[in-house]
């Protein structure tokens, strides 16, 4: 494959908020500013030496509260062939996605308990974890990963926990849910507090956490409030862009749930009546906004909304009871972003 | 006009959040990347074969809810030549504009029942549109446009609408006003629900709407509650790029309602003890926050606000009840793009 | 120092939301596209003429409201030599921050009554300034500056003010505060209303106000309501990029209060039960979001978050009941930004 010509590679740098995709990886500066940028990220990331205090926790571990239950899962991380585009079209314009289109993804694998059995493939997003205000979500969680040698972890927003549990890379300060290398298993333990109510992201938080991220490894927290009914449809989407330092591929895809273009992004179905929840969260540099055809909702305020902002990492949702049959389209209302592929259909009967 | 140096063409490449201005164009990508970009963009938009289901309306019409009425517009599309600094000045800086500041536009135009006569010119945004909750919107609209030969359309926010209303091009699951060729007409009938309550945007959705909304192809819809008070002064601001890739000319304006520094944004005026609503819409490819100098206001929430922020179509509203006299700014806060020209004047008396 | 290569100076142009840092300076526009860039602006703004009206008040003065008193400040600007990065150490990283890391800030300094000693040394941010809501904030201000040679200002945002105390240049339509010229001085008057309740920033708003306040000519109002209990903990903390058309230096620091990498940035310390308050403002022309490791709040709204986003001179404020011991991180949630240092410590006892 040719190097692209140098104003392509230029503008990569327009993807990210900063220069470039800038990553601090171990004690290195890594500029993932091309589509080889990926190997040298890896392996500055390979070479981080384990953190010294990774041997114990330090803090009580937390327990269920009263009434609440242990919400187990069992998660591994491992990299596989993803494809962003696999019906090969945009479903919306009737346009042909030329090109390659499948990279080396990292992504989250439910699997039964034990690490025995695959649940389902390894995806973008990972499986969705629920629970309710009270309980706490035991997550055990491996590295199975051979090819991308390096430490990675679970990061959770929204829930309570130690910093045992907190699941990031700091450098000497990490703690041992910090720094999972190939082969090693941890147990995170999230409590779901009152103030945990809503949807919220998990990601990659170890010492190659921007790369890893954007290669896939995230997932959705789903947490219920006591008097809580949940939604009879209920959509978890991630706006993301699968940009060339990360997936090696000369173009940039503007994606939801790793996956560009309606017909390859998720389609959702509802019908006339149900209760709907589309729970809208960033994972990218970018921020976003979204917009449901023929839908309006009212945002945490109070007021009538059809696009609000969200960026990374924060959640928006759009709730409704659907009353609208047809077919619609969701997009990213960020103009360049929809036309890139960040769009879908929502299909009401 | 020469081309531009290479290092100016590729800051073009930074005015929108992903690689330059990607367009879908019906079955084609076209990187708007440069002054000579829109024609192929057009070109692109022409050869966009007329979709099959066109012919007829698949959903029931809707109709006033009991109390409401038909609140009937006529609107026609079509391009003019517009002034983006009709001054030639900047009169915050007192700044000269130099060079060239008009450009082929599009914009919708205001036009007497029947099409009979024009209203008022075309102009950016176009008219707003008005209806209480319960009232429905009837928008008769023509592409009168000669000059740019493809099918555009008016696609609203905020209302509801049956799929063959919500004007937007979707390749073969085109409905019919989706589709609005050169010549044809077609009327949008857009319901006010108690949801619809707010200040909202309209724009083009056809095969080209990147191109054409950032041309200016958009307007404002206002809905009233039932219990609402018109305020005494009311203003819509869209907050905009104009860019070179739309425009032709070498250089970015930083816009207000298609004009660019203050004494060609719209100057507003007050005088104390009125009750002022202003609505503020994005309307590019960036985000934007807005500040009015001399005043803070309770955002959606109830918190004192006086620069929040605001996505692509997204709305957010000042309102005040004016008690500060004199010559204030207004402005976007992204320092940028105030300096550019994101800016205009408030007077109070 | 060498020209950096021509591909780093053109990141550069990423760095802001238009094409580079335009700021208009008087009349004349200066793209601020390189390190060399700061004296050419400068300059232009040694020639901004004096504005005409600027010799006396126009408006009657404000007065405390009944029960309110005077809060009296003495704050001048200068230059000075500011480390970003004092540690040389991203302490998150354990990564050593190699080459300069100084560059002429330009700052707020505290003073005691008449300008008569330094309550500190000039600081970025500059003094917090707290008021209740029926206060005068009574703003003496010196611009103290001998070598960057310009006329500043202070302008704030939350407060109310009328056109004499806005602090803003306007050509020839300048009032009194909006141009204080080397060795002048200025007393500002700005009452604390029951709209203002909440954290605001100021910064410069004078001729050049878009390279002074990304140099550091920015601070914090926060104002009281009558029934505020204050917290026990209180943070402000600005997130924003130093760049390099602004320090000379060859690179791009991510910074929170001037300072960047964990370490350096504020670490923040807290006691279990103590009600802690984090008010974050951006302070560039990007958008941030800020998320606190351990943490979750309720938004103004009252949805519970802890990734908010945060717009150019936008607060947003975390404020919680502190449960949680440990060694936190706390950063700007865009991936990159984190990576390059918008990031640091709170440690909880």
């Amino acid at each position: 494959m040719p190097e692209p010509p140098s104003h392509t590679r230029r503008s990569f740098f327009g993807i990210g908020a900063g220069a470039a995709l800038l990553c601090t990886i171990g004690g290195e500066e890594v500029s993932l500013d091309g589509r080889d940028a990926a190997p040298r990220a890896d392996a500055a990331a390979a070479r981080v030496r384990r953190p010294g205090a990774l041997a114990q926790a330090t803090f009580p571990a937390p327990q269920p509260a009263p009434g609440g239950t242990r919400r187990e899962y069992w998660i591994q991380a491992r990299s596989v062939i993803w494809d962003i585009a696999p019906t090969g079209r945009d479903a919306w314009h009737d346009r042909r996605i030329r090109g390659k289109t499948n990279f080396r993804a990292f992504a989250y694998q439910p699997m039964t308990p034990g690490f025995a059995q695959p649940l389902a493939e390894p995806s973008i997003p990972g499986p969705t974890l629920y629970a309710a205000v009270g309980d706490l979500l035991v997550v055990h969680f491996r590295n199975a990963e051979r090819k991308l040698r390096q430490a990675v972890t679970m990061h959770p927003h929204g829930v309570r926990y130690t910093p045992d549990h907190d699941g990031i890379y700091l450098g000497d300060q990490t703690r041992p849910g910090g720094f999972i290398e190939p082969g090693e298993t941890y147990t995170y333990l999230w409590e779901a507090t009152p103030d945990s109510v809503g949807v919220w992201p998990y990601h990659d938080h170890g010492p190659n956490h921007t790369l890893n991220t954007f290669r896939g490894l995230f997932g959705a927290i789903v947490i219920r409030g006591p008097g809580d009914n949940p939604p009879d449809r209920e959509f978890t989407l991630f706006l993301h862009q699968l940009i060339p330092p990360v997936t090696g591929i000369d173009r940039t895809f503007q994606a939801i749930n790793g996956r560009s273009a309606a017909g390859n992004t998720p389609t959702m179905t509802a019908r006339v009546g149900q209760d709907v929840a589309m729970h809208v969260m960033g994972m990218d540099n970018n921020f976003h906004d979204f917009h449901v055809h023929g839908h309006r909702w009212k945002d945490a305020s109070g007021a009538f909304v059809d696009t609000p902002s969200v960026g990374p990492n924060e959640t928006i949702t759009a709730r409704f009871v659907e009353d609208n049959p047809g077919r619609w389209l969701y997009h990213c209302h960020v103009f360049s972003h929809q036309d890139g592929g960040m769009a879908g259909w929502y299909l009401v009967e």
